[in-house]
């Protein structure tokens, strides 16, 4: 199985959101990116179809937006 | 590890969701619940904090929101 992506903002819920997804998918299946700490990421994110932190991209390419925390507006 | 619970309530982007969520968890753990099929489950989903559909209750009673889909209310 490829890697799922789960992009986050290290809010609170963001942070509280991954762990759950880590104790859930597995640290090994998924790949983490902060977008504020890796703003270069952005323009990846956002062509894969995220419009809000927390969210998850799976192997498939299908987003899952989880417990809506941020815009990617806020974070530019 | 014990089950996780998926609640949704058969829209379109529940389903969509569901599909992602088996595959990334495995079927084997994670409880499907649909809401408007099983409304005996409603007043559990609402215990744990489910606020709107679809939503995962994790192991350690977590609850995330996904790709918001329909209110609690909407499902009454």
């Amino acid at each position: 199985m490829s890697k799922s992506i789960f992009y986050h903002a290290g809010c609170p819920v963001c942070v509280s959101a991954e762990h759950d997804i880590i104790e859930l998918v597995g640290s090994s299946n998924v790949e983490i990116v902060h977008l504020v700490n890796d703003k270069s990421k952005m323009s990846d994110a956002e062509k894969a179809g995220v419009k809000s932190v927390p969210a998850l991209v799976t192997p498939n390419g299908n987003v899952l937006h989880i417990n809506f925390g941020a815009s990617m507006s806020d974070l530019k």
